[in-house]
């Protein structure tokens, strides 16, 4: 099949540049002997998630318990649920899994442990806990070494689980540069506040976990991290090229859209609006919904929810009722997360219709 | 079942509210002798649709031949597409279908009234044809009379459809009151002078087809419209509580989250993001991502995937981890749009589950 008998709005991942991508920061971390452990939130595809395990990773991340459900009977055998598990129904799935996978959960509460410990009683099983701490993002994660240092002591006093170490998500790092109000250093003397409590209580801690894709290659200025959780890295986005954190040619996919109108001077639509790449919008003041490879001086200016409102005053091109163009989406994690299968190719060939078999496993 | 059984995130919809929402609606249009075709893009579920028509619609809207497939498969037989067909897979997806069900499509270009003909002749129906036309939301639409009255005397041309009428979407209608640069009598002139052209040529137009929710109690001041295709009136949301359409009241869905991390000062969050809301933004000035119905003080600031980051600076409440709020989304489409499943509630009782079946048929 070539993507010309696809129907639009159709994903496609370039299957070189996913194979480059997935290539590339494996060696980054096995140099810098980190463990690799991407977050699948990207791409929901088992599929996906073993070619990353083939490529050098030693695990993966999901959000939810669903998500590590789907992947689990995907056949990956190693899993952090990178979400605080705070009901018994959660953290039941959570210990189910652990019979036939490792299976670690991060928290940042007594309630969180206590309900996961319960679990991995019932289930005969110890799961893994990883205290999430707040370096900077202010989302979830405990504020201050006195507070992880008691949830680490907490967890060792209960049964059904085991402390495997400590948990960040540094997205204050995933802005533009003039909109950042700190970097790696100020996330490093927040670490080694940490490992210095820990080490006056004689607690040791097995993993620090961290990392994202705006800063996977700078992982290893990060202080003490010894395993990151990039998702996006696999196939990239136009929102990390803008951060710099890759380039156009690293982007794996692109929505294929078809002309539907041109009716209206100065503009013209195509077959995807909200519905087909999510209402993320650009980074920087001028918001756009993607970049169209075919003419850069076309501005994707506005999302209806099946339309997307192309403003074409600023280009020389016009474009022809039933014309295919390719975009780039702003966020790629939200625009994999609207389909139901998406599409690996090589030049014009499908070679892979994936199922988003995670997708929608909201709990 | 209780809605204390349901995991979070869950999408509940109060019976009540909604029975309300669709016996108001037919009984406004009965009044005026418009015809009620709702867009059901805002469910996506054939058992809503089909209560819609019980409760006094003629017939029903879909954005993409997939969703009309959906829906004809739920025993929907009178479906108009509101949206340019212009590949022959698609087209022939809507002349299938005309072999059950009465199915119109609306379009704007000579292009697809072709491709629609030869799929119609092919399957040996005849399949309605409406032109779009512009009255001021500049997305699809012919620009003039004129270009309206060509196109409707090359569909009398063409074998396999048939010319029903005009339609348009009056989107520059759902803006904030000191947003919007025209209103209705700006549409009116557009309409007439569409009106008048016909006339003149002796063409006559049986449908007129228009409305929106937000506009959906002011139909009968539209001039010559005689059918309205309005789609979130069955559930409302926070965006139409805004424009002044509904009520707090009136709004049926909510999003029944659970507070999963309090650990930072100043902040609740909540087990649904971007994945369980969509993104969509609050109209005006100050942007938040839906109301929170157990506390109005408490801000609903910012999403990720699947977090929601609740700022409770300016509130008394104190949230409890594993506590459950009610959330008001700010686009009930896009929402509906993120889940496989919602349910309808009376009281505490769940009383239906429904899969949101023509999810994801973005073709």
């Amino acid at each position: 099949m070539t993507i010309d008998e696809l129907e639009t709005p159709a994903v496609l991942v370039d299957l070189d540049v996913m194979e480059r991508n997935l290539a590339r920061l494996a060696s980054y971390t096995r140099k810098h002997s980190l463990t690799l452990r991407p977050h699948t939130k990207t791409h929901k595809i088992p599929e996906l998630a073993r070619r990353q395990i083939e490529s050098g990773a030693k695990g993966i991340t999901v959000a939810k318990p669903g998500e590590a459900r789907v992947m689990a009977e995907g056949g990956l055998r190693d899993i952090m649920i990178a979400y605080p598990l705070v009901t018994e129904a959660k953290a039941r799935v959570a210990a189910e899994l652990a019979r036939d996978s490792a299976i670690c959960v991060s928290m940042d509460s007594v309630e969180a442990l206590d309900v996961l410990s319960q679990a991995g009683l019932a289930a005969g099983r110890r799961i893994g806990a990883l205290v999430e701490i707040d370096v900077g993002f202010h989302r979830c994660g405990v504020d201050s070494p006195e507070q992880a240092l008691s949830l680490a002591r907490h967890a060792a006093g209960l049964s059904g689980l085991e402390f495997r170490g400590l948990m960040f998500y540094p997205g204050q790092l995933g802005k533009l540069p003039d909109e950042q109000t700190a970097g790696i250093a100020d996330v490093n003397r927040c670490l080694t506040a940490h490992y210095e409590a820990f080490q006056n209580a004689g607690v040791e801690i097995p993993v620090v976990s961290g990392g994202s894709t705006a800063t996977a290659y700078r992982s290893h200025e990060f202080a003490g991290v010894n395993e990151i959780r990039p998702g996006m890295y696999i196939f990239n986005d136009r929102n990390l090229v803008s951060l710099g954190a890759c380039s156009l040619e690293d982007c794996a996919l692109h929505v294929m859209v078809t002309v539907v109108s041109t009716a209206v001077p100065g503009r013209t639509i195509v077959d995807g609006g909200s519905k087909t790449f999510s209402s993320d919008r650009s980074k920087g003041e001028k918001v756009t919904y993607g970049l169209i490879r075919e003419d850069s001086q076309t501005d994707f200016i506005a999302l209806s929810e099946e339309h997307g409102h192309l403003d074409t005053t600023h280009s020389d091109r016009s474009f022809q009722i039933g014309e295919r163009l390719h975009i780039l989406p702003n966020h790629v994690c939200v625009t994999v997360n609207m389909h139901d299968q998406i599409y690996g190719v090589r030049g014009n060939t499908v070679e892979k219709v994936w199922q988003v078999k995670a997708r929608g496993k909201v709990q």
